[in-house]
């Protein structure tokens, strides 16, 4: 995956980048980043545990990012605190993916009064609504469709056949992939009559900076106010998040989770994925959601919730999971604890029709 | 979110256009909706509960719609049966959120044969099949793909990037978001000798009056015959529906839900999000069905499904949590009552090894 | 559904068409396929199973396809040893569904050293990024986005709004339904003093042939190498599949799956609807996994792995599930042999807070 040739960098120079030691031979080229499977020579990859040592010894790469010095390895090696951090810092900084060419595309369409900043990248069959800011370097993908009144900060990346709906606001170096949705109407309607009346969506969404979101997800318009997710917060494909939910600083949520209407996840929260959690909960920060969780009540800063029906704090659900899987010893000591009770009353009782004998 | 400026209206106006009560001064302008934490002057909103009454207090709301006068409030209150729906009704009568300008873009592909009504917005990069039939005041928002033979009622509303497959037939008063796809082929093959054949998907889909489907939706087409969502009915984003299923009037299907082939859900159903039915059930009117619950039989008419696997009416899923929820305790009961027996039998018993034991 | 008077063909040339025996009088049109509750006369369909003979008898259809001559039926049989496969061959190759119209369309947007083979529908505001190669007879819908470096083989189909990003390779014979997005970027993060730093993606996605992906489906580009889907395998709408992910040759994956980062799976395995399946997993051949499943442990070549979580042997989940739904049996079975013993004690215990008792 590497682009040989391209780039070309020597080890030395991609120590000094980062401020990390080098054990063995520095005056060697980089021509590219690779894992262990893959890499050729010319290739920079990291050493993730040390139970890969014996794959790096096979690997054709030509120098390693590693936590420690292995003599074992004949290989330069960069020594860092975090091999893994500093390959991403390198990979990005000296080895980046290209973006599209910069440039507006003819075949777009554009409202009035559109201010779009420079270096900007604009794919054909575009549309740009009316009043909007777009900022500088930033890169729309072809097909992406933005309402009335949104703006997109600068360095932010929008992939194809994105809709981002009137009056959102997206910040800056934020990602979202192909075909998600921001901005659609809230699910919310009143009963009268036996029939539902919509209610209007008058809100927005707004996505603050350093915000990833995956592809075919769904970020609903706020009622009033705003449907907000905070800076830095990655979320994955497919994601459903409802009117008027706020997700915190850092957080992480993964794919196929569902988030309804006015539920309050706080900053650097884990929600494993298919987890659902119903409206207007409070989640607190640091918490973490097992993947598959129904989460119907609050959850308490920094507590654990493990994964069944309902959700629990995770060792109560280990628990509960360990006990369900052996219901089938419970009820076979409740059979044989029956049998010496009715040896010691010496009389034959008469026997229920017992529904439970499964086994 | 309101508009201040763009329209306004008196009060008094405002209280007769829905035949209610006046409880205060009528003649004061009102300008916009809003909730009570966002008001500014000259909006209308209303209170939901009395519990919101300090709230109100505080808003700088100009007038509240209220189901019975607040003598507390300084403010102007209109007195209404059914406050939130009538909020609705003057919000979309006084106040409308704005629909894109009428009229057809430039940049859309057009096949042969298509009828187009008046007052009608076709956004830009539209594709519009052959023998397509679009209905007076429709909108049509950009990137939208309509196949052949495809025919949508007055005053619907396509968002972008909706895909509208051949043949399938969308009512008026439909909205429809951004991303949904109506049409794809059910998922169908027959295994022969190892390898799945496609089953070939000549039906279509029909969605009648006044549904709304959210956004990444995804509904097939039938196998032979129709997928058919009846009037007034309104679904969550990321819904599957597959082939030849049926959903009868004003039902409600929440995010995420999935709906298997054929399976029949009657009319006013609630199903709550990311609940799975599998294929070929029957779910009775009125029948309502807990989010997360997997429903793997047939739902009578009227009956509350909880949650939990398998799906299980309302009271037999609470009585089994508890009894989950508890298991610990049984265990514990079950250890000393053994002890007990042990104690009447007055002899020392081989203690088998107890793996259950986990406190 | 069948378009009657577009194509006519006796019924003793589909007969010998595809072997079989007549039973019955053969010259007679077949202008149709159908099921048979929607049949009209010329159309022909088939016999799935002996209880819906009555039906057949009802229905207007001119012919059947039947796994056993029927003397009750009074229309002409076509003995088939797999009706259905028989029925899907005849469809296919006599009443086809018609695909677009072959050409490119003017409004499409083409980057440098594009191959486009013969016979290629390519329809409006399709974007081909540079060096694409797109094989004969292939059929782009519009609207669809291909990205730079990507190839599509001869005959496949892809519907509206697709996207295929850098570098994904697509067989020949694959379909891809509208709204899905192939090689969006993996979900990967190092945390780094409380901030999460993207992890580059820099593999892509390789779709074999004969493969078929529903609507609104995501696959993950690979952080290097491949995510790869194998020959003939199917997948159905809204389905996650993540970054590294291998799903093996003839494979069935229902609506709403999910399959975390380099999970790998056998060839011929059924994953049933919403399952999830987490991250770094072995599924083995001809493995079977239960709609709603949560499998978070490797599955053995050719388990069935059962509903419930987590997901087990389905012989287990099943004997699981049966000891839960009986649980309150087991509650007062207990509570009576408590009751028992006491008896036998002969002496009044303190009674505890028994707080199970729920009935």
């Amino acid at each position: 995956m590497s682009q040989p040739g391209t780039t070309s960098i020597s080890l030395n120079d991609l120590a000094q980048a980062i401020g990390v030691k080098l054990y063995g031979q520095g005056n060697i080229s980089i021509t590219g980043v690779n894992n262990l499977e893959g890499a050729k020579p010319g290739d920079l990859a990291y050493l993730a545990h040390h139970r890969f040592l014996e794959q790096a010894k096979q690997s054709q790469v030509s120098a390693l990012l590693v936590s420690k010095p292995y003599d074992e390895l004949t290989i330069p090696q960069l020594i860092s605190d975090n091999p893994q951090f500093d390959f991403i810092q390198l990979s990005n900084r000296f080895f980046p993916i290209p973006l599209p060419s910069r440039g507006v595309a003819q075949a777009i369409s554009k409202g009035e009064n559109v201010r779009i900043g420079s270096d900007v990248s604009i794919g054909p069959f575009v549309t740009l609504g009316h009043r909007n800011t777009i900022g500088d370097r930033v890169t729309i993908y072809p097909g992406v469709c933005l309402g009335n009144d949104v703006s997109i900060g600068e360095d932010s990346i929008v992939y194809p056949h994105v809709a981002i709906l009137d009056r959102c606001e997206i910040g800056a170096r934020v990602v979202i992939h192909a075909g998600t949705v921001i901005g659609s109407d809230g699910f919310g309607y009143i009963q009268h009559k036996g029939v539902n009346h919509k209610v209007p969506h008058r809100g927005n969404v707004r996505i603050e900076d350093d915000v990833e979101i995956g592809a075919n997800v769904t970020i609903d318009r706020a009622t009033f106010g705003c449907t907000l997710i905070k800076r830095g917060t990655k979320i994955d494909n497919l994601v459903q998040i409802a009117h008027n939910v706020t997700i915190g600083d850092n957080s992480i949520v993964v794919a196929q989770v569902g988030i309804a209407g006015s539920t309050t996840i706080g900053q650097q929260v884990m929600i494993g994925g298919k987890a659902g959690l119903v409206d207007h909960l409070t989640v607190g920060d640091h918490a973490r959601i097992a993947a598959g969780a129904s989460v119907l009540r609050n959850v308490e800063k920094g507590t654990t919730v493990g994964g069944g029906i309902p959700a629990l704090p995770a060792e109560a659900a280990l628990k509960r999971q360990i006990l369900i899987d052996r219901l089938p010893e419970i009820r076979q000591e409740l059979t044989e604890l029956e049998k010496r009770v009715q040896a010691i009353e010496g009389k034959p009782r008469k026997t229920k029709t017992r529904k439970t004998k499964i086994s």
